[in-house]
């Protein structure tokens, strides 16, 4: 029994830093690495590439809309299908030339906030993610998150994927995040986080904030970088998947 | 006897647009491509790749500075080296993503606006330049303005080079570009454009505003997209160069 | 009986230029200007500013969302109420300073594209947007459209009004736009534009695309200014409310 | 014996944070808000505005280039007169608005980082932003480098000006500060730091890094915000002022 845990890095930009990247780096498997248009920039991205690079640790492109302000959390609306397959294509193209500068390879790619959150339930927004990926170099993962319309999307197009739980957060009864608005929505004991992850991942369910299991095959676990207590929940994590003999590794990326 | 005939394109960005690109396309050997800095942006930048692949013209990334609102035209100081090698790998790579994506494929790479200009005269900007080229792909060709500081970087490195003069800029004495501040610096008139050309590609030699002959390599004839009368001057050229027996063709990429 | 005419201005960026700004500011008795966040840049706008105020042209603050790239048509999900206001305030008093440089005045607001379009259905967003107008200048004047939710809006801060009928927009039954992606929503016919409004003007009423006849209050018609063919269905609308005994004169902005 | 303590404000963006100004806004007697364009953005604004209002801090416009990604602090080369003054005028009139809608006022201007330097020693920008400040509203006090070109800039235009010196910079022999790139160019340790100002301060007079005596007119202190170790070194400096008997209050604004 393994599990992949991924974590979000690089979303600093220009002189204004966020995360504790050198702390969660040790902690994931794999990271997901801004590209610079929710955060990001060329420099962030080289450094974040250096970084994981030395620590032997896997990059994936992190997508997201042109939203610096918002940091990428606000809906663009309207934008067409190919029109997000520019948007998505051009930032991964944008890491890949960072990471082979740096001696390093994208091997993954996952949509950051709204892009992702529109398209967990937008097929037309999912595919276009996924058309992208494929049109860009077809061996790259899609890491999609479990139980959405991003599955669907995926499979179409014949992509390696993996499926993606949140250590922190709540899930509905039909398997979707509980809405950050909602009470509830985030979880923040670390002890409490490591437990519920151990469960998960040992009965292959989610229990949700109703109390209703869901099967759900998971891959990955989501751990943030960039909220209070991120670390301890991280090492907290690692030590109680440790003490359950849960392995903690990369993600396989067969289809 | 041959020479290239190089365009930027692609200089549109989101709703406004500028040049002709529909019809400089069928007037040019090779085109550079705005990366999203300086101009251009994801769209822009698939609409102009189809567009090139559909004419089989080569095509190469336009790097710049990160200056949307200055057209990439002022000088952005104190960037070091290596900030100077992420921006323009960068760009590079977001350019390789949408041509893979669009079936086509980068062949070369010429910097923009003040980032060129900068680098025609200052070792370091011009090392970083073809660093970045050399670290993201070392096929690609490297476009350097004859007689710069460019030249002496992509020979350090071992790049490919492809050696550009302008049509339709005078040249001081020491064969750099008079400055577009100076009267004269710009040249106008179609005819007398197009004849200089010929004289320059028969003769291998460049006479300057002052009348002074200098020697110059030059593989490759910058024709501009966006100035009034650009269209014009760019049949003109390429009518004299056929009426002179030079062929227009891509350029030869061996090193 | 008199009307005013509106168009947007200054909506360059840079070196793209939108628009046929010189032609369409003989055109209308108000003028509405980008402030930098959708379109235009400081430079744009004290251009615009200084050739309203040789025209004696009233000038008004077109704010948008924060979206260059989208030229802010694109609704941008989740802004809270006070960070709509905060939006809404920056833009205007930007604008302010640059006309209070240029001798001018700024006298009323009109919010642009996807930010006036979410307004007109959404209590929230007409709120901020009035409120913010209230707090910076309460003596600016509200440009709604008529019919909409921004009149409620404007009502309940005590705002002075001008209510905004579209030149060349179809209507639904219930007196709002028909959205541009339907068929018929623009109208394209200078004369039949032209015929159009001098009935909505000496009738009062709007009819809709299915034949409704909309009752409706009208001090202001929209006429574009960047779509192809807006500078002579400009003047066709001028010669015939001119022939029709209305004449074209600015707003009047009493509470 | 007075002394204003000015300190640079509101240089967050979006969901990035800097600084930290609750603590400072305690231990200044003036700060300035950055505009939008090297940082801060409208809710930034008017949070900081909220903030200044609630402690009785008065506040100043803190212009910079257009350049969030370098934070302001590179020279954008080649902005003409009038552009520079579109520049500063927009970012003054921006946080008017918001400092109306918190019901505060903008007293004064004290342009940021590469702007300011290169004002320093360059007349036809120091004018550009005098003309702007003048242009906007010629009650603003113009905070200038003490010994710079400024002064002069300011003289010419008849503003009113607040003569400024930094606690923590070395002085050259001719009263410009000493580079950030050469060594001992900023100090740090907080109580040589403090006793330093009391000195300056109570002998008008700045000791330059070869330890030359420079007479200087000195209106008010430069306290910085984000620096390591910035709210120790205002407290040393408070507590230093009052040991000396020298009051500290926000600086006097007549012409």
């Amino acid at each position: 029994m393994t599990i992949d845990l991924n974590c979000d890095l690089g979303e600093s930009f220009g002189v204004w830093s966020m995360g504790n990247d050198a702390a969660m780096i040790d902690l994931a498997t794999s990271v997901n690495i801004a590209c610079g248009f929710h955060a990001g920039d060329a420099d962030t991205m080289k450094k974040t590439v250096d970084l994981a690079k030395a620590r032997g640790v896997s990059i994936g492109a992190h997508p997201g809309y042109r939203d610096l302000h918002g940091f990428g959390r606000r809906p663009v609306v309207g934008l067409s299908s190919s029109e997000l397959e520019n948007l998505v294509a051009y930032q991964i193209g944008a890491l890949q030339a960072i990471a082979t500068m740096a001696g390093h390879k994208v091997t993954h790619v996952k949509a950051h906030g709204a892009l992702s959150n529109i398209a967990c339930d937008d097929d037309m927004t999912a595919r276009a993610i996924a058309s992208a990926i494929k049109a860009v170099d077809p061996d790259l993962v899609f890491v999609v998150l479990a139980n959405s319309r991003l599955v669907a999307a995926g499979e179409a197009l014949g992509l390696s994927m993996v499926h993606e739980v949140f250590a922190d957060r709540a899930y509905e009864d039909d398997g979707s995040l509980v809405s950050r608005r909602k009470p509830g929505a985030v979880l923040h004991d670390a002890d409490a986080i490591a437990q519920r992850v151990v469960k998960m991942i040992q009965s292959g369910e989610v229990v949700s904030i109703t109390g209703k299991t869901i099967k759900m095959r998971m891959d990955t676990v989501c751990i943030h970088g960039d909220t209070p207590g991120a670390v301890e929940i991280a090492r907290a994590l690692r030590k109680a998947l440790k003490d359950n003999g849960i392995a903690v590794a990369p993600f396989k990326t067969a289809k």
